[in-house]
């Protein structure tokens, strides 16, 4: 199989990753705690993994990294804890994922908030001026942004938006979820910043993580039991333990810790480097087929990870079918969670994209294997 | 090691599932999906996971079978998802545990419901006269009941608690966390039913279940993107996708599909008789000790699986340090979640209760060596 799925979940995951997990679910009890040595040493994993995570994302108060189920989870409570009142204006880009614009939906419906969308240029890239003009007009509460597009692997210009944000006296959640292993974010910045454990950083599912910045904390969208305080009806204050009640997934958090330990050991800038080269080679060759169309921003250094496209004459599920079925490559095809991108796409009559996502182990044998199938479909119909 | 903290976490994780949680981290990509084969194959193992516990949980329609990250996570998206008005009536037994209470707690502030207490008699058993006369004076909207308490291991009569739970008009939420693999249940009658798979049912940390019954469905607390109807900023209203956002943890689950594998090849009834026995062989070598008390219901029949007792002279951790220092025995103590049930067990000078939890793999001589180390501990003061 040629895997080219890596922007829904990285694989394979690296043997260090598999080999600590497998030995976590064979040896150690999952119960963390003080009252015996088992419980102690998961524990330790926990908060060994919890220490790489904020070493990696430049987090002084390690008690601000939250390790969650997954992306959507930390979206979700994010958003669920958050105070809102009628009126409240979201803004957030068209490359929001699902997990960002389904939760706010609900508050919409639950509370009045209102939802407002950033304006995008032509090429695809964020309109800043609008967003300026829109901010003043409409002075938001939140800003969700996603780093990297799931559609189009966009990088959107995160610091411009956290600056203006701030500047409207707003909070800002970050979607890195695709960017994180790849692109380092200084975190000081964000209120909030989420990302999944198997995507980009390449570690397991199964695991999330919720980074806290210093702002006002939203309230536990998710309780339950935890280690100590366990007579009180309320979550502890005390972080990180108000955000992980019940039991840690201990195996996926310390897999997740094996990933970011790899992520060091390589260098985020080679890991980019390599990533760039396979895109660019990507878009250039897909580009260069008739019948082929190919969903990138204009500017190529912003520009990364994701190459979505589609075939004149098939719909998207159509192509990938053919991929899969007739040259045995893994594509992702249709919206990729988030349909708002889709609108400046024209991309209706094919039902969204196919999208090749870059992973860390993806060659240069991987790209040039799927595009002679393309070529050799498109040549077909 | 003498593990006899299995309320807390089954340990050890039978090697057919650790093999196939590790097959599945190695082998498969972890999104699920139609668009290639690999894809297909996880959506598959989560399909053939989700029949495996609808079949053991006597359910017709498999789709009601919802997989979530954990017990805790099940339980706050049924309690958040339920459409909560000023005034509304909940009643808890004193055994149910934070991650029914918290979440609980919450929507007490935020809706201004109204939580009640069962009552117990003084022989710990739930007082049903009482519970006929309470519903009537307080209609609930929901009866939340644990199926095998975390700290007396009493067994609750649930039949009885859902059939005056139905005749008052309400609905009724189990955690079955501590009973399923030992205890069938006919879940017909039940609206919700949680359960962790990792606990009773000796399945891998990072996957729960939470079965919805016929009637009406929470709403979905936590969203994010689904397989299908991508488009669509409210979550599909099919079952299981309207429950299951973003990318399950696929080795999780299929890992509690053979922990479900492994209570049908063993028999539950054979596993209740096996874990039954060691239960009470330890309440009565524990209860013959002198300074030590044991906290159980006074009908033996109603007991299953988690002993907990003090040793006059010390506090709860104090006894359980000195068990895991010097006898390698690990038990838990403390409230064990639930903090209602310690005011019928006057054990405030111990600061809770020490926990002996059984599991599937406990022996005869792991109870032995915990009735000695007591005693020895106890000779001692």
């Amino acid at each position: 199989m040629v895997y080219l799925d890596n922007a829904s979940s990285s694989f394979p995951v690296h043997k260090s990753i598999c080999d600590e997990m497998d030995r976590i679910n064979r040896l150690l009890p999952a119960a963390a705690g003080y009252d015996y040595h088992y419980a102690r040493l998961t524990m330790q994993l926990i908060e060994d993994a919890r220490q790489k995570a904020a070493q990696f994302m430049h987090i002084n108060n390690v008690n601000r990294v939250i390790f969650t189920a997954s992306a959507t989870d930390a979206a979700n409570r994010i958003l669920g804890g958050m105070d809102w009142h009628s009126g409240d204006v979201v803004f957030v880009s068209p490359y929001e994922h699902n997990c960002v614009l389904r939760p706010l939906n609900r508050l919409k419906d639950m509370y009045g908030i209102r939802i407002c969308e950033l304006p995008l240029h032509d090429n695809l890239e964020l309109n800043l001026d609008r967003l300026k003009a829109l901010f003043s007009e409409n002075k938001p509460r939140l800003v969700c942004c996603t780093y990297v597009s799931s559609v189009t692997g966009y990088i959107l210009p995160i610091k411009d938006i956290i600056n203006e944000a701030k500047n409207a006296g707003s909070r800002v959640l970050v979607d890195a979820s695709l960017s994180v292993g790849l692109i380092d974010i200084e975190t000081d910045d964000v209120d909030f910043l989420v990302f999944s454990g198997h995507k980009s950083i390449g570690g397991p599912v199964g695991a999330g993580c919720m980074i806290l910045g210093r702002g006002v904390l939203p309230d536990a969208y998710i309780s339950g039991d935890t280690m100590s305080d366990s007579s009180d009806l309320c979550m502890p204050k005390a972080l990180p333990a108000r955000y992980e009640p019940g039991c840690l997934n201990v195996s996926a958090v310390a897999g997740l810790g094996r990933a970011i330990d790899y992520i060091f050991q390589e260098g985020i800038k080679k890991l980019y480097t390599k990533n760039k080269a396979l895109t660019d080679l990507l878009v250039k060759e897909l580009s260069s087929i008739e019948r082929v169309r190919v969903y990138i921003p204009e500017n190529r250094e912003k520009h990364l990870s994701i190459v979505s496209f589609n075939i004149e004459g098939l719909t998207c599920d159509e192509c990938a079918y053919l991929l899969d079925r007739h040259y045995d490559i893994a594509v992702k095809s249709g919206l990729h969670g988030a349909a708002l991108t889709h609108k400046y796409l024209s991309d209706e009559d094919f039902n969204g994209t196919v999208r090749a996502g870059i992973g860390l182990f993806t060659t240069q044998k991987d790209i040039e294997e799927l595009v002679c199938a393309v070529r050799n479909i498109a040549a077909s119909l």
